[in-house]
This record gives structure tokens, sequence and C-alpha cells, in this order.
């Protein structure tokens, strides 16, 4: 999806487009990052808070009712105020039957220029998680935390067969175009790696459209557990893709490379460390 | 490199193929797993223990003379008798005065139909570790650790600016094109991830020919810290490459992209659990 200035317009189109998905015979939909207005961390401003809301909230509200209606499983991406001076970029999963099935706080926020996140979003305290729901075993991530393989193999270990990420990423003004084509590889190529090294589905939304200084990349995409990319949206049109997810290929994939197996537990202690000494042996 | 009957001959042309690359201006040369035997592990059989040797010993010894002649650092794949009924597969880093700056026991072992390796390998316990060297700190990994993000992840944070991966995968006899072309996909996919996640250089040398019923697929290759590939052999032929590696581009890669800065170090003890219960709230 694109999005306008207007939150009502984007929280309506989106609604709509729910509903077409629905009807194509999507059973779990989910939005872009922050659906429901344009990308606001290009700037620091403190009026831009306003634009949060409360989970559940009048947009967890509305989702509920068409959740229930389409009888579809909604993942939707909110700016959420838990109390003023707490405000989380917040990833909602309503079940089919229109109840909350849990949500998650993004929990790697970003600082980068046109992405000033760590302004507005304080960092998620509710951990990596899998919620249960109607049409599968949802694990939900949203953005910068692509990039953590940690995040993904946590997400994993809860027992989830998606990985979801809703996003917002796109190229800056007057990079080269053999770098944003660098970065946009990097970006997929480490997300079907988060298929692959965990054997479960992998289906990434980001926007279209410019946005300020932004250029929105699209490209959103579903990589089977083998890491394939199955079903892919354009760089610059507004898409609505509904992929088959065959399920009996995790553990097929888990059988045949059976990764989780092997994961030497006993010696991941340190990745709580935030850097080790080299132990040079000189 | 690929691999004949007599572990004498594969041990004199991977010395005469190091004095190749020194003269080509290589100053880390890193051969494939287990270089000096065909790959044994295709077949459960205790008299293939012979194979093994003490490390320091023989090959190290010999090795060592290579280095301190060519002035060059080697990462040298060996089957190490360690004692009596504990052998690992191990990779030496041998510092370019000859001295042996360290060794890597590979943490991870498969099990899989014709990679028999638990039957040979005792589970490495020496961690994962950086290397200093004249040229370079240098983490080394082997073969199946190339699909744990953990491995690269605890070796980056122990201050490697390159993961080596000796390797030697190839493809069962009887598997479709579709899937071995999967399979390699996701093989240089999960590693440029590595590069992606760490901002470092990885480095994976695989072996090249038939042996018994596996046919390898070669392919090693050089990626960036951007998870670029900068160099890459061939598929069937035995090839020598020497890659430029800019080691200015880790830092200038990490301040661009600062995943190191933001990983969540307070919620990642879990990752030491086999698996997790579903918080399931339905």
């Amino acid at each position: 999806m694109s999005c306008e200035d207007k939150p009502d317009l984007n929280f309506k189109k989106a609604v709509s487009r729910i509903g077409e998905a629905a009807k194509k015979g999507a059973r779990i939909v989910c939005l872009q990052e922050l659906f429901r207005s344009q990308y606001f961390c290009q700037t620091e401003d403190t009026e831009l808070f306003k634009l949060a809301e409360p989970i559940p909230g009048p947009s967890t509200e509305a989702l509920s009712k068409v959740a229930r209606e389409k009888k579809v499983v909604i993942i939707a991406s909110l700016f959420e105020k838990r109390t003023p001076g707490i405000y989380h970029n917040t990833a909602v999963i309503i079940n089919a039957d229109g109840k909350i099935a849990g949500k998650y706080r993004k929990m790697h926020i970003p600082d980068d220029p046109l992405y000033y996140e760590k302004f507005y979003f304080t960092p998620g305290d509710l951990g990596f998680q899998t919620h249960d729901t109607r049409f599968g075993k949802v694990g939900a991530l949203v953005c910068w935390d692509q990039w953590f393989p940690e995040a993904a193999r946590l997400t994993a270990l809860s027992g989830a067969e998606f990985l979801f990420y809703p996003t917002a990423i796109g190229w800056l003004p007057g990079e080269k175009e053999e770098m944003n084509q660098a970065q946009h590889s990097a970006w997929e190529t480490i997300q079907r790696a988060h298929a692959i090294a965990n054997g479960l589905f992998v289906v990434v939304v980001n926007r279209v459209g410019r946005e300020g200084k932004l250029t929105f990349w699209g490209q959103s995409f579903v990589a089977d557990p083998f890491g394939r990319i199955i079903a892919k949206a354009s760089a610059d049109k507004e898409e609505t893709l509904v992929v088959e997810c065959d399920l009996s290929k995790i553990e097929e994939t888990r059988q045949n490379w059976p990764f989780l197996r092997d994961r030497r537990i006993d010696s991941y202690a340190p990745l709580s460390a935030r850097f080790l000494e080299p132990s040079s042996s000189k």
C-alpha cells in the first residue's frame, strides 16, 4: 500500500484491501508497518505523538469487526500509546473471531538519517512470541528486527509457523542505483535466510510510493521454509498478494535439514553479550 | 580442490596450490574441509579413524613450514585425534610465521544420509573464537556450522574480520535438478546473510568433483560485509581464487547499518533453550 496524508483515508483503504484479500481466499492478512499514516519518523516532532493510540483502541476495534466479518486473521502495525511518555511500534494479531490474539512491541529500534525511530518508540518489553490463531501460529516482528537473526530464531523457537514483518523501508535521496540495489538485495537475502535457518514461512510486507524524502521500495514477498521466494510484489505499485502456504512443508524441511536438532545450546550464552574480547593467541 | 584416494597426493597438491596462491599475492589461504582425504563420512567404518592425526602433528608441522616460507596465514581443516575415542573436525589457523595461532573444533556436527559425521566427530568444546594473525582477525567455522546464525554471530562478537568456512557439501545421487539448485541457493543465501548481519567478510571454500555417491558442488565464494559476492569459483573445476578484501569496508558498513549497536542483549537468554512453549493467548 502507499499512504496518503490523512490517516482516515489510509485506514479506509486498508479495510477495503482486507476485504479484497478475503474475497480472493486470504486467511491471514498482514498490513505494512504503521499503515495508518505516512512514515512520520523522517523528522523528530512531538506533535506527531498525536498519531499514537491505545491498544485496544479505535483502530483495533474497527479491525476486530473486519476480522470477524471477513473471517480473517489480521496483523496490524500501529503506533501504540501506552501511557504519556511511553509509545511503542506495535504489531497486533487479531484472530478471525475478532479477538486480539496477542501483540508484539518492536524490540529493535533503528535510528538512522530519516528513520529517527528512537525518538518515538520505546523499545519493546514483551519479548519474542508466537500467537496461536485460527489459521496458524503467527510470529510478528517489525522492520528493523529483520536484520537480527536472534529475533527470528527466538520467535521460531516459540513455535511460529510464519514470521510476518510489517515494514517501511525505502531508499534515501541521492544514493547511487548500485547502492540501492545492494541494499535491497541484502534485505531480501537476510530475510530468506531467516526462513532457511528456522524452516518456516517468512512474509514481508513493505509500503510503496514516495513520502517526503524517502522512496519506499515495495517488493513485499513470501519465502517458503527453504528460503525460496514464492511470491513477490512490484517495487512501485500497490498490490494485494494472496499466497498459499503449505504448512506441511515446515516439518518436511526440518526433517531434511535438521538445524533445530543440532543447535549447540550449551554454547550460546555469550549471545547475551554486547561484544567479546578476542581470544588473541598471537 | 578435488581429492584423490591417497592423502599424500592431496597434501602435495594443497601445498603446491598454497604456493601458487602466495605467488599471486594471497595473504590468507583457506583449504577446503578435510582436504587431506576424500570425504570419508559417506560410510561408518572404524578403519577410517586411521586418517586422524594429532594437532600439532605431521600435517601442521609441514604446513607451518609452508606458511613461514611463503609468508601466508593458512587455515587447514584436519581430522584431529585428541585421544583414543575423541576425534574432532578441526580447523587450524597457522600464522604467517609458522606458529599455530589457534584452532577451532567444529561445534555443529551433521548426521544425514552420506554425511555420517556424528559417528566420527566429537562436538567441539572450544567455543567460537577469533584468532589474531598477521593479516587479519580470523574466525574459522566448518561446513554444517554455516546453517547456524548463532555460530556466525558469536565469532563476529569475538572480533572476527573474516569468517572462513572450509566446506564439503555436495549433491546426493538422484535428486532433482530443481532441488539441487534450491539447496545451493539456500546455502549461498544463509552465508551471505552472515556477512550482512555481522558486517564482515565471509569466505567459503568447498571441494569439487565426485567421490563415491556425492558430487561436490564447488562454487566457493567471498562475500563482502554487505553480503555481495565479490568472487566465486566454478561448480566443477579446481580454482584458486585470490580476492582482495578491503578491511575498511567493515567499519564503513557497520556505521551505516549499525546492527551491533541495537542488539537487544537483555532479551536473548532464551537462545540457550532447545524449544520454547508457545505463549498461546487464544
